[in-house]
């Protein structure tokens, strides 16, 4: 059987990269939003690259406290001058219309004007994201230098928008393993033209799939490429049961920038998933921090709400809101390197490898160390130091009393996990070493 | 219902300071002891402004394993010199005389003289504090300056005072609340003209009990106002079933100097209290440090006796023994600042507040996030920051399983408690939170 | 009773120092390995200083996972060039043999001879000590300069050695005490001319059992004087029983030289042997390190196998492999100080103090302090501060509630285990305290 690993090494970094990149830049100038047919054009790119689920909810669904929204769908919007020109245009940069904007076909003066524009005055060369889904408005976001431009005159604002009853759209790839428990990763996919976030994760998310599909599994895989919160909501209302099967869970998101990694721990804290993270993360030999659970967030939101309360925590390179790019026109395709995808997707590589191969096993010589000399395992000449490779096995025997896992041995010893994991395989093969049967 | 905190913003620091202050210089001149008539004044002074119970406990009476003292009074002390001139004068610091010394009245050689004498060389201009509770001395304290200028001479020294047969004083307010679990604040009321220790605990103690009294209260309160050591054994041992009712007790001394504030937890390091203390002060803008528990001190030394062991910690600014000024007459009422007081009162009243509000509540959506916009408890446009206020209720939805009280979720997420306490109202009013049944 | 310090400081630490470092001078010159007369020599001259049980293991016998081998023994072995001078020489420098060489007498050209040379590229005037135990082969170690100086010529090699069935050869020394309970001390005896490692192991372990000899003993002392690796496992292969007895025990080596103390926790990582040793190198007034137990060091990694996990820690100045003269003839008479080795038994004496006082008590006075000012237990004059004596005697009546243990209490209190020690014996004879039944 072929490892994650060994799949991923296939390819180069630089060649994943360019493909993760290229795959962004393909859904980039896609108008996303929580409904629509930018969502559902957006699956459909997805679904050419990995089997994929999709799942219409109908508007006036109830979804625990909420409600799916009508559907959102946009033509076109501008803002005309008085010459009839486009000053601000939606066929430009569909971060233009505040998301789910609802129809206005007006002409109205500069001030009553201003009263439903955006702008960010200390970036004024970029455009904002705003959105509001669930109170109905109409606006403008552009750049502070577009709006200073303009003069008093008389101009006609259009947003060709419908907000009508329809669907809520989301799809899904599961990838059934030996064990029903699945390993969730899970994705918004409603933000328009934004590339850190969040392309990076979606690029990123359909890699680690198509990797997932051609090796023998331990776990179920999921995959949920969802609109944000209401999506994340509605997949939790309409499928508690699986979502009782959830083992460990990987929000992705703001994957994709030149910053160093942050993973932030789920509500438990010390679920496995969250020590399998950082774990990988303390060697990926890139910066990395690994931060507390707070409830204000991506959707860890919800499937760490205390009713569920599900090991998931959240990937990123820099963390949303922190870096001045976010929620503007600057997060575009030059902001996200093909590198830092690569490293992205090789993190995931890791952490699922973790998660897969993290057993515990019983030391079959537990009285005294076994003589691993007689066994080639160890050095030949006494007197010289060791290797990390038979310091491994010495952790790996000593700590397999059935009580240790491997992630526990990596963690104590703080040698990476594939080296113990390794030593495990190793000994097993030299019956020093048996799968616990508990385990 | 108006809450501790208001009552107390009521007025303003400046004049709370004031107050505090003015009530300190008027106890300053008393000379207090163990017992006596001292301490008897300033109970009736303390008994003009909140309602003070007064127990006299008779000379001989067995208190675990201690007496309780002769009673100690003084009218008059003085050395003459051979002049007649009173070198040391009792009437001008009752520092002079070493506390509860035995009656005297003779001429002696400067040499007898000096065996009785108190000074302290590293500080020539200040008079310490010394006191002989249980081993019948007498004792003169005086600057080091005023000993170098005595010359061979014969001193007439005269100390006029009773160890007799009588009583040992103490106060208690105690104000009842819905619960009859108590909080406790003890302070010492023994020292004579010494103003950090302990004047400040006592015109702090008597502030907040005054507060306290035009509250709805969940607890009951009592405030101790005992002599050092043998006070608190005093009451221990006449009141140990009420001893078992205190759910929280604190210990105020030396809260009056200019230095920042000092918690010493209590025996046990993880009582409410000590966590209350911990979080009001790390949120209240002044240094602070925590510090651990130890035998050594104030009258936490009994009640954190190990046959009682009661959650009871000790706030301080200056710890005593740290600053110069410790027992010496140098702790006048310069040494201690309104602003000081005003902020120790403060201190206080905050820990007061999440001891009376912290409650455990459950989520009445827990599953998955409550919808806060529809309940204008959101911000509207999306795509911006939160702020403190909503965030906080996020924290509070999040862990309110019963199993978090308010307190674990202010610790948790580093938000001040006033500001989770209040989230966790606002929710209570939309119905998505109700108290813990268990709580 | 003389308490096993008072023993200790009846010499001085100089006299101490010298007496150990002779006595590694006598033992420097033996060659000795795991098996042979090397041993059974060292034994016996160990064995004239304190009694010394001799075991004899045959050639063959299994023990666990090993084998006892063939036994070693060297007579004499040179590298003669074709001059006939004898350019590397077994009698100037034991190290020069491959330890456990096979014999062998040829003529070889000087590019045959170098594939069975070790030297040190980068220490060119050190040779490397090297053993083969199990594997046959031949060989010898010499400094990179001498190697260098071989020009092309025919040398004779001639390593008379024989390796034949035989013996194992171990000594232990057995001290009763009180209690059946043992306090094991392990040192490895099968380094040849090396003297931090091990000699400085054997002669500091010897002195500390003719200190215990003469002391009444709460727990039974056990010192095994054995070869390394095969040594440990044979001795717990034969003495399964009497290792279920060991109650803290202590790994020596490299205890010589001028470095500061590093302890290395046992697998348990909280043992009380590991508390001991970390409390008493915190006290030692010398740097010190404690380190997490890891699989690969000395014979602590047979005692902590997962089968046994014997509360076992290892005791070094400087560890083992980080210093240049480790393995190497550099670590000679020179590289040990007396001074080193004398305060290395001195903290061994600490260790063995704490372990033979550390009791719980139980306060007969717990309900407040008792008023030690009347057994003369206290300062007489009030006001002052008190010294650390008088603090411990309220720590441990503070703490003994028979839960905590000495060591417990001096840990807290962050005072010294011999000043809490006497406090609490102090305390007993006043009636104040009482060993706990429950200890």
């Amino acid at each position: 059987m072929i490892s994650l690993l060994q799949r991923f090494e296939q390819q180069t970094l630089a060649e994943s990269g360019q493909k993760l990149h290229q795959f962004a830049a393909e859904l980039y100038p896609i108008c996303r939003s929580i409904t629509g047919d930018g969502i559902r054009r957006t699956l459909a790119m997805i679904g050419d690259r990995i089997p994929l689920q999709i799942s219409e909810v109908a508007t006036g669904t109830a979804v625990f406290d909420w409600t799916v929204p009508k559907e959102w769908n946009i033509r076109d919007a501008y803002i005309k001058d008085s010459a009839g020109r486009r000053v601000v245009d939606f066929r430009e940069n569909n971060l233009h219309v505040l998301n789910y904007s609802t129809p206005i076909h007006a002409t109205l003066s500069l001030s009553k004007l201003k009263e439903h524009l955006f702008t960010l005055p200390e970036h004024p060369d970029r455009i904002p994201y705003r959105t509001s889904y669930y109170s109905p408005k109409w606006g403008f976001c552009l750049t502070h230098k577009q709006m200073l431009a303009l003069d008093e005159d008389g101009y006609e604002v259009c947003i060709d928008t419908t907000v009508e009853d329809g669907y809520l759209t989301y799809g899904e790839s599961y990838l059934p393993g030996q064990s029903s428990e699945e390993v969730l990763f899970s994705v918004h996919s409603c933000h328009p033209s934004l590339a850190n976030d969040n392309l990076s994760g979606l690029t990123v998310a359909t890699s680690l799939a198509r990797l997932l599909a051609d090796i023998d599994r331990r776990y179920s895989y999921r995959f949920l490429f969802i609109p944000g919160t209401i999506g994340a909501i509605t997949w939790l209302a309409q499928n508690t049961e699986a979502s009782k099967r959830v083992r460990h869970g990987l929000v992705l998101t703001c994957v994709g920038d030149a910053g160093g990694f942050h993973y932030k721990r789920s509500r438990r804290g010390d679920a496995e998933i969250d020590r399998a993270a950082a774990h990988v993360l303390r060697h990926c030999e890139e910066p990395a921090e690994v931060l507390d659970f707070s409830p204000y967030g991506y959707d860890e939101r919800q499937y760490c709400s205390p009713g569920f309360n599900l090991p998931v925590g959240c990937l990123m390179r820099s963390v949303w809101g922190t870096f001045s790019e976010y929620h503007t026109s600057a997060d575009n395709l030059d902001f996200i390197q093909p590198d830092s995808l690569a490293k992205s997707l090789r993190a995931c590589v890791a952490i699922v490898n973790v998660l897969e191969d993290n057993r515990r096993y019983v030391n079959q010589s537990p009285y005294c160390e076994p003589q691993l000399g007689k066994r080639n395992l160890y050095r030949t000449t006494g007197g010289d130091s060791i290797g990390t490779e038979i310091n491994a096995r010495l952790w790996v025997l000593n700590l397999s009393d059935g009580g240790h896992s491997l992630l526990d041995i990596a963690e104590r010893s703080n040698i990476p996990f594939f080296i113990i994991s390794e030593a495990a395989r190793i000994l097993c093969e030299a019956g020093l070493l048996s799968p616990s049967l508990n385990d």
